[in-house]
């Protein structure tokens, strides 16, 4: 089994020293959110993901979730750990006071995110869709639905799903056929098939309440008619305790290549009652509040299984002895660690770098999103808005990728050990494996950043963004001067790289389809070195208060900028060829 | 499960029309090998791999083999299959003819190997190994062990393994514990433990014939003191047929993530009977005559998995509609297939160019192994054998790796359905997995080639193969200029890296490790161009005879000189940067 110790130190740095954000730190809810109460949350935190909740994940893998005579059972031990779990309120982290939450920003509940997407990703899932669903229900229900179902969501009690997927319809869910019909008392039946639905049936509490997207019998085709109700697993009594079985049944649980201790539910809805939420036929545009929170998480969960891939990768480096390094002084035949070779160390720091970075990156975001949450000022809402919602589909996609060159890299330097079972490490490959798939493929990521997110109705997004990290970048003194510099010629591509997205957005949207994930990736690795040159900037001015901790840092910083960060130049390089060839291109 | 149609088409434009090398066709003993033949040869391995070998992938990996009191067991299917596989000859196809063998040449056996490795991995690693322990004994033992065990090879009644890696040693060989002790009669008993032994037991076959390496007690401590033993399952009686059980004992198989039909023991030997096979103190550089042959077939395991993902990915993206794609003419609602999309045609090019350009430059290479073998004049062999000696750890690494991106990509394709196991899609993942780790990892092999191959005793080896390609290139007339150009561009690349790495090779050795898995894929990349401008020569100037076939082969080309090959450049620029941030790194 990985071991793991949660990396309090990192992002206790990250929030002392990075909370730059002026509009985040007007925002008044979180005046009391002071540095020792959030030192003490991920001191206990760190306690129950590497106590409680790490062992789950070698039983979840070896027991997956099972459907016995129509009821789902997960793996030993997930129940005494998830009561145990919802006892000390980690559910609630983020949730609204108002429904007995704990009020706590983001950038703090990512760090949670983190930490148990580290520990067992199959365990996390039972309740991150809960916390969707929370979002969605809190943003677009009525009080009367709210005061009903919400609290005993925040307790854990009762958890969510999100069922969006059909056999015919993943990507393109205007092609979806579960139907809507409304009920003389304004309620609705609910009948058809929905797949892939995470959590979609366990034994782990009380009730589910299932966020449905249907279309009703009198709504249009396609995407314009497709509404969102909210189906309980069981029905609530008028005095809000649990009533009678809904109409859904668990049609069979997918067998997964990993993150098998989590159900993977076909739901059959057959007359199921329903309660429609929000306006009707808006249903997907609500949906997408909750997607849109969610894509941030999968960028999370790969930074996490990232973090302990890496930590086992390095504690094995310093324990296997292996060949002879080049400066080696070891005597008599004896063979040094292997961290002693310079590829190994080339490995470690390409995962430390890229990990570091993103973990900055993330908590930039979530300072964003709080604000475009919760800011007094309109104008400032919207703004930080545009920025988180360009950077969902980059940490999406690029944090779940890289969380697949982390776990595979960590697989090579175990070698054959790192192929068999014993040590754990190819279930963290095979476990990461999900997310550059679920909430939308990083391709379907990539379309939405190029055809929907760099340039709105707003605007041209990107160019504000990228003007902001140069300003901010250039606007830097002293030793990171030369850091800015390295950045300045990439902001230069990624400027050229967005015009010429927005140019052939006109008329070659071929081109545009062909480069999506190029450029994703570009503007991914260049938004990854705009945390380093905040990182470096605190490094260096600080340094001498934390000399250790400091120089990690800059030479990590250095590694990025000088073996990862030109990838990004390659992206830019193979994307501009275009796509004329690609599309006459007769498959046979 | 997966469908496979084995490419012989493509195969066979290759040894029609790319069977260039002059020296390969001066070799009399394969003067009879008609393209006829060939085509009657790869047209029966397409039957037994489509239909027999096939289905026994998903069997392997649903029951995997299984050690039950002391016998490890192949899984349902496996014994039956392996009968027919034998006496239908494939085992003896590029065997010595003396031992009964058919002495086909590697141009055509490794048609073979990648069918078989599309078909069914972990089946076809139980016959792999006995030609590697063929290969090994044929060029290493004396004429007697040769009559007595050769043949029973050769017709795969007898299997064979390789047995080197021990606990405390995989890469670093030096550190062996296992002894062998000289016996009065010239025999030796050897007496250790090997563990990750691939068909290290089985019940497929009469016998098993155990390579292994172990010291002798009177030898020096490390690589100096390896000699090389035959160590049979059961000893063999005077008369050569199946005598008592020798001192060998199956400890465990492993549990793996993928080629789970495949058994990998730990294998006890108990003062085992063995016989020395060449000198003594020289075990490694005969194992490594194996090695060798072995790490190019590993490469073309990678291509053949590569080949069955890219087959199903085509089909399930013409079969799958999602989305409008940007020229739909779709109406009412109705989707495209997703083929329509040009990110999807994107992904689909991205593999066809490298899977075919991956198996031109592997037919060019066959047919400078047979040079390097068989060739009457020294020098002559001694040139082609430095070119194959160059080529090896670059086509293990390159194709093992590009296995990743592909079968990773075929899933990206399959969305939701290609992470559970229905389609078999992730089975080819876990499979092809085992690829960049075993026989060597490929770091090893990037050290092998910055190291050992790129320049040595006889001269700077890299340098002369890049003069051959830029010459050849560079001769090509028409249409294929502008092709040569570009590539061109990418040779004067290497040129300046090989001369950074010999240089840096002096006195900053840490330097050339931190850049050896660049300056490999740079090598590979530029090598699979090189193979694309002879496709292309043999497409424009044969085109009126076969348009289609040749409008697909240009059009390929195009896509990998604009798309993939820029992936060289990054390399460098990544690699360039050297190594001193990262060697004085302290790890904590």
């Amino acid at each position: 089994m990985p071991s793991y110790t949660a990396p309090v130190k990192d992002m206790m740095f990250l929030f002392d020293k990075l909370r730059d954000n002026k509009n985040y730190n007007e925002l008044e809810k979180y005046n009391d959110v002071s540095s020792e109460l959030v030192k003490d949350i991920l001191e206990e935190a760190a306690k129950i993901n590497q106590n409680l909740i790490l062992p789950l994940a070698k039983i979840g893998d070896e027991h997956p979730a099972v459907l016995e005579n129509g009821i789902v059972r997960t793996p030993p031990g997930y129940k005494e750990a998830y009561k145990k779990y919802i006892e000390d309120g980690w559910t609630s982290l983020s949730c609204d006071p108002k429904y007995g939450g704990q009020g706590m920003p983001r950038t703090v509940s990512a760090f949670f995110d983190e930490m148990i997407s580290s520990a067992s990703l199959a365990f996390k899932l039972y309740s991150e869709l809960t916390l969707g669903a929370y979002n969605c229900i809190h943003h677009h229900a009525s009080d009367e639905i709210k005061d009903k179902y919400l609290p005993k969501m925040v307790e854990g009690k009762w958890s969510g799903t999100m069922c969006l997927t059909e056999p015919i319809c993943g990507t393109d869910l205007g092609l979806l056929k579960t139907k809507a019909v409304e009920q003389p008392d304004g309620t609705y039946k609910l009948t058809g098939q929905k797949i892939f639905i995470t959590s979609g049936d366990h034994d782990l509490t009380e009730n589910i309440i299932h966020l449905v997207i249907a279309r009703a019998t009198d709504s249009p085709k396609g995407t314009k008619g497709i509404s969102l109700f909210l189906v309980p697993k069981f029905i609530l009594k008028d005095d809000g305790t649990i009533g009678p079985r809904n109409g859904i049944s668990t049609g069979s649980i997918e067998t997964k290549m990993g993150i098998k201790g989590s159900a993977t539910c076909v739901l059959n809805f057959d007359d199921a009652t329903g309660i429609m939420i929000g306006p009707k036929n808006k249903g997907l545009s609500q949906m997408f509040t909750m997607m849109n929170l969610e894509r941030i998480v999968v960028g999370i969960q790969g930074l996490g299984i990232s973090e302990i891939a890496y930590q086992n990768s390095l504690s094995y480096a310093k324990e296997r002895k292996q060949g002879k390094s080049n400066n080696s002084k070891s005597q008599n035949g004896n063979a040094d660690s292997i961290i002693e070779h310079a590829d190994i160390k080339r490995t470690l720091l390409n995962m430390k770098s890229i990990i570091e970075g993103e973990r900055a990156l993330c908590f930039w975001l979530s300072q964003q999103t709080e604000v475009s949450l919760n800011h007094n000022d309109q104008k400032i809402r919207q703004e930080a808005s545009d920025m988180v919602s360009l950077m969902t589909p980059v940490v999406k996609s690029l944090y779940s990728d890289l969380g697949m060159e982390i776990t595979s890299d960590a697989m090579q330097i175990h070698g054959g050990y790192g192929y068999t079972k014993d040590q754990g490490i190819e279930q963290l490959y095979r476990d990461n494996r999900i997310t550059p798939i679920y909430e939308g493929t990083n391709s379907v990521q990539a379309a939405d950043l190029v055809f929907r997110k760099l340039s709105n109705k707003n605007g041209n997004i990107v160019n504000r963004f990228l003007d902001m990290v140069k300003a901010e970048s250039e606007g830097k003194n002293g030793k990171v001067k030369s850091f800015s510099k390295e950045l300045g010629h990439y902001l230069e591509i990624l400027y050229k790289f967005s015009d010429w997205i927005i140019d052939k957005n006109k008329f070659e949207k071929d081109d545009v389809s062909a480069a999506a994930n190029d450029y994703l990736k570009a503007l991914g690795y260049v938004s990854i070195a705009y945390s380093w040159i905040k990182v470096l900037d605190v490094s260096f001015n600080d340094y001498e208060a934390n000399k250790d901790f400091y120089t990690d840092k800059i030479n990590t910083a250095k590694f990025y900028f000088e073996k990862v960060l030109p990838r990004a130049e390659y992206h830019y390089k193979s994307a501009i060829s275009g796509s004329s060839n690609i599309m006459k291109f007769n498959f046979i």
